[in-house]
């Protein structure tokens, strides 16, 4: 296992710049934005019909040293509105084969969010089963939009030796492992998830927890961590709508690792990946409003190089 | 404060069966369903243009020695469908003329959902604030439907005498003291809440907490529980859209009072809400199914009998 | 679902004023033992030979009312001494035999315990993988005395259709829901289990969580509590040792129902039981050392019937 | 173990009233207050040369079936106020002659709590170590004032056959089992402790972990309950100096038993006394200012009755 | 954010052998102590008088790079004895004229206890609120002493453009956030506090819950730890007055950051101070009884330098 | 105190390679296995009879600047095997005149585990106290193998100037602090502990609330950690048999020190030993399955080395 970088967070640096500076930390290994809500600074799809730019591109990170844990292309191919949908999911076909082209085992994604009928405005996110009217969006954009589409692009990955993994994300109809292994039972193997835990913690699920439950769909793994704070539970409860940036009177935050969560629970949460069989990469994200990007970046790298498995057990001598 | 009963668990029964079993469990107090989602079997709003009825229905509940906590017509006059939200207001716009006819002081409802514009078939219940599009939502729902319709009907209910509580309920764009509270900061003090503990506390909301949050904006209580089921929280989380019915697989279910909390919870909830002012009714609502409505109503209405306050304190002679 | 007891904490009365005693304590069901540990006071094997014993016997039960949830025989038919071995397993047999003749459903016996090898004198009981003597002798157990004795036992049941509830107990080897179950899948469905909580809370098992494994395996429950201890655990452990009146240095003891377990968490169990499909009898058992068997079953016997549920659950009309 | 009532709680009723009152809700043993803090309302000590009122007020009791578990004269007999100290303490002697001459083996007290000095004012409480001022306060009490009081108080109460039971009591030099321990080692095995849990708990000290501890120098046990509002310790903490009707904002509370702890900890409370000797009262105080005295009694009464062991423990057969 | 260190624990060495060996540390901050409890090894208010050696002072600290946090004089300037008042009182107050003149933001005391009236001989420091004495005592503190003399002395800090820093300490009239923004409340904004959490722990105050209530009123943090022992709290409480060096008799002692609590707590400490706007140092105190000065400072300097947030965050541009 | 290395884990390298590389992870003490369950890589007991070698031995460790902490045989000196436990004790005999020899103060070994008789084929750890066997079990093997066995040793050792720690270990008669405090009180007090915390976890023993109970009976410190999986408990409680390898489904392993509990835990054990009067060395032993031995031994070397407490503690100024 080893520790990643997801890049959007040093967008304002070119991708050299990028690479130097996370040398320093201790980290060879980038996961890169190809578009949609991340951007596209460090890995622009247009390469695709760039033979030269994709050249210099596989020479700059071989030269640094690095390797691409994913490309990550996170949208909503599914969004109401037709070009919104249209333009998101064209991204993740190219980033498909932009991954293929370059050997990087896996594309994450959000699987989206239909609205509550042909004609709607705005995505429509169902979390509760009462009154009926929910119940029925779900079957619509499961039954009409949902499976259609991820079947097809699941079957489109593996034809490229790509995997999809989709981030389970509130505001996406894939935001638990529940709803990611349905669709996974509908799409099939090629389709798994991008387990960022800072989105399990305030929806009560243990993300040491889902691990035996996910078993073998972990494709990738986000390091970001949450915070949640029990003063502003009583008047918000975990169902929070207020902006990341209300810090004070948010139920929770997004945090650098091991500001939401210690050095125990991380090295439980990496621990029990790898007893799963996930021994894969640790991509950092940063979402931490009360660190600048730099500062949570460093932290977050200290903080779990210093616990991160790199070695594969050996046979245990002893029992 | 004492105990009651909400009555649409005892539907098939006619009003005056009603109230004998109901006294042979200690309960002289109901609270009456007018129509919407609870039906209304027991007190139709009709009576409002018949003299006759009206006037035996009164009686009724005089030599039974019953009283009246609240007259409530949960619904969604809301709804993005015109008919259904029409429906809906007018038979919440009926029941506060009764109530106010029958001199009850109170009628419960639900706030209602929009959907996600004019043209849209369902409500959108929005419970994040990320993709952007959340945000817009809501900021059209409270805007343009749910600012004017309460503050409307709020102005109603005052002229009339009555108070509006509203039910802070998942799936709905009031459903938690924070959202409560905004609506009654636009609405003014006519209106304010049903607080029903059962749908706070997967929310991660402790009703106990929210207490002194709500302060005097309480109006009733419904008396009902909600056991958590921690084995399925890493499958599914707290959003959990599976029918009531699959007990095994939800990650909660409502519950009869004690079969979620026990005695020391409901002692302290009831202690806090006399501290808070709220000296009332504790209104029992049967949605617990793993137990017979009898059986359930039974086990509820003993059980809060044993520990409800019903004398006001007296001043402490030993400070 | 309904309380029993399981008689012979009142082994010094004769049967019929046992029936007069519990009938005053909202009782109507009993669990009575054969032979073995318990001993045999209200209901002794020889009846099989008996006709009109067994006649008067059965008359007794009908004119008081009261029904035989399960016969009980708790007993080592696979202790190392042969004599013992042969005695307590010609006990089960004939019990099961009664049953078959008094309709009773349930059996109740332990696995039993044998010794390190055929030449042992006590049982070991086997409660850690290492050193590998412990392993060794696992096996041997399993394979040549606890497989061939249950798979014949649990057939001869069958045949006389009734099914053996193995109390999960330590000391013997099957102690846990996994060592039951390993049971099962070799003796089949007619081998189930007597859960009876009080011996699972001190081995870290709560026997509320362990309903889901169990499943339909679930013949029959014992009520009884357990205390743990926590100001004796840094010295002794949950491995004690110590005899049972040892209250004051032991790391835990049994209890009445409600003495180490509150309402809370007996109310839960019994709502789960029913949830997973058990909806037979809860058999109190009195083995609390701190109180007299009489009020330690009063206490028990009201302390259920208060949160026993009785009636089958309705069709919920509100989902 | 028995139930009975400490009555001041009904000093506005005369003692037969009380007698009478208390029958109706399951107790027949009071505890009495002869002056000081608590009153004299049901038992002045002027009876003491009243042989006529003292033979009426015993033949009171004995007609009404009720026993006297103690006689309480709660003051400051270490008071810097002379006056003050002399009239409690001259209190405190009589109300030993009293019990000797009632036959009551107990008399409840505080230890006191003098200045600072000889010139002192008020009572100086000392609860840190640090600045040393305080350790030579607490120095200069207890070798000038408490010891030498208590010691020969505890000799006067020897020779009359009668055991002084000090409610450890915040504002008073014993407060504490640590506290009550050294004055006992003082003073000797005729005083001991009244045992009241509701100044154990904000402490830090769980009552039921004091037992051990405190072993057979519980000579007297006080029913009473204390409700901790963790919402306002941040702000205040457990050293709150706000009047007890201030209970929005107090950190906490009392409470009648079962409203600050269920019957969990009430049973295991009351369990544990047993197990280390303790089988004589549970004696109810009334001190809750959300309930009216009447209900708080009732309440108390009634939870403590249903859980209180009164029978000796039987020899266990099953072991 | 930074981490410094308050000096008085290198009290043996002469300043500049402090700064270099800090700079070894980590630190370039430094909270020097000016008289009373704590001493004035460092930093005498003789200076005041004596341009030369306040010359080479400020020399000396930017020589070595070191700025200063607080000038702070820990006493008791409302002791009983008038003597020991005058002469804290007096440190106090050219305390605040050298940091006037040394540009020091911040004046770190005690509030002060005074006795239990003007005749008294040590402080009487108030933690109940019956008997009556003590809301008397605490009447006479607050209105003759305590709003006095501080009314004065911060409008003096006022004045010379200087903050004071109440530590919140028992054994003083201000130990809590409540007692804190009382003084606030009467002395106005130029008194705050010096957050010490080490003081708060034992008093059930969690100090990251305490921040948002003492909001700007944050001037200076103290980095101190507490570790509870609950294997000591049922027979002492937490009102212990032991001396410090009982180790393990004692219910707490004091720790370095780290030793009572992890850097979990730690870093949410820390960024809730950030999050409320306090951005300032976090000064490391020792007075760990079972380390040396010089392991306890390395060991504090160590775990906070590597959690500490030293750079502004950045806006957020993901959100 | 310091961090040492128990050296099986590396029983593939020469002790000199060993050495140099533990130097590099700042180790310079080890603790050395002479045979029996772990070997005797780098300390054959054969040594005693070849002067050279010993001499050899001697100047490698001094060369590399190493000490010795401990030699360590870990056997069942008790088996039921009589070839088995006579060989055992034998290297025990060696090592302790080994130890004599080379000066090192402290000899390993586990209790030991007789069977059921003198008949026995396997050894019988008794872990409960019904049905009655297992009680005479115990008496038989303590009486009369455990109790002379341990004394006579215990005296030969106390003749060499060594001390013997025991460690208390699950499968052998000394499991747990009550255990060997009993063997403690027969055999003496040249007869300790080797205090292994991942042996008491499961349990349910918290080794540092089990150091106060042992005391100085502490002779030397194991560092492993142990992780309990909870989700695994329902269905096999801590009483887990499977093999250590079956990570998945086990109840428990064995892990580096940090990865079963944080640094919180591990700096409040090591606080707690030297406040009890252990002060010497906590030795790495490597059985983590999850782990390579290298990794393993890095990750614990640099956690323990970041907490120890290496100087002792000086005079507190502050109190």
């Amino acid at each position: 296992m080893r520790v990643g970088v997801f890049t959007p967070l040093l967008s304002q640096l070119p991708l050299d710049e990028v690479l130097k500076k996370l040398k320093t930390k201790g980290i060879d290994t980038v996961e890169l934005a190809t578009g949609n809500y991340p951007g596209d600074a460090h890995c622009p799809v247009a390469m695709l019909d760039d033979a030269a730019a994709l050249d210099a591109f596989r020479r700059k990170l071989a030269d640094h040293g690095f390797s691409i844990s994913a490309l990550s292309c996170h949208g909503n191919p599914l969004h109401p509105d037709a070009e919104h949908a249209r333009r998101d999911a064209e991204v993740n076909r190219k980033t498909i084969e932009l991954a293929a082209r370059l050997g990087v085992p896996v594309v994450v994604d959000f699987s989206g969010c239909p609205g509550d009928s042909p004609a709607a405005k705005y995505p429509n996110w169902v979390t509760c089963p009462w009154p009926p009217d929910f119940l029925e969006i779900l079957k619509w954009q499961w039954d009409e939009v949902v499976a259609p589409y991820w079947t097809q692009r699941a079957a489109f990955a593996a034809a490229h030796g790509v995997r999809i993994a989709i981030e389970m994300h509130p505001g996406f109809v894939v935001y638990s492992p529940e709803t990611l292994l349905r669709l996974r039972s509908i799409a099939g193997p090629a389709l798994g998830c991008n387990l960022d835990p800072s989105h399990m913690f305030w929806q009560g699920i243990d993300p040491i927890a889902a691990i035996p439950l996910l078993g073998d769909s972990i494709f990738h793994v986000h390091a970001k961590d949450t915070q949640i704070y029990p003063r502003n539970l009583p008047l918000t409860g975990v169902l929070d709508t207020k902006p990341y940036t209300d810090e004070r009177r948010r139920a929770w935050i997004f945090r650098a690792c091991g500001y939401g969560h210690g050095a125990e629970w991380w090295s439980e949460f990496i621990s029990t990946l790898r007893m799963y069989g996930y021994d894969y990469v640790l991509s950092i994200e940063h979402e931490d409003s009360l660190m600048s990007p730099e500062e949570g970046l460093t932290k977050a790298a200290d903080f779990l190089n210093a616990i991160v498995l790199r070695e594969p057990p050996a046979a245990p001598w002893w029992v």
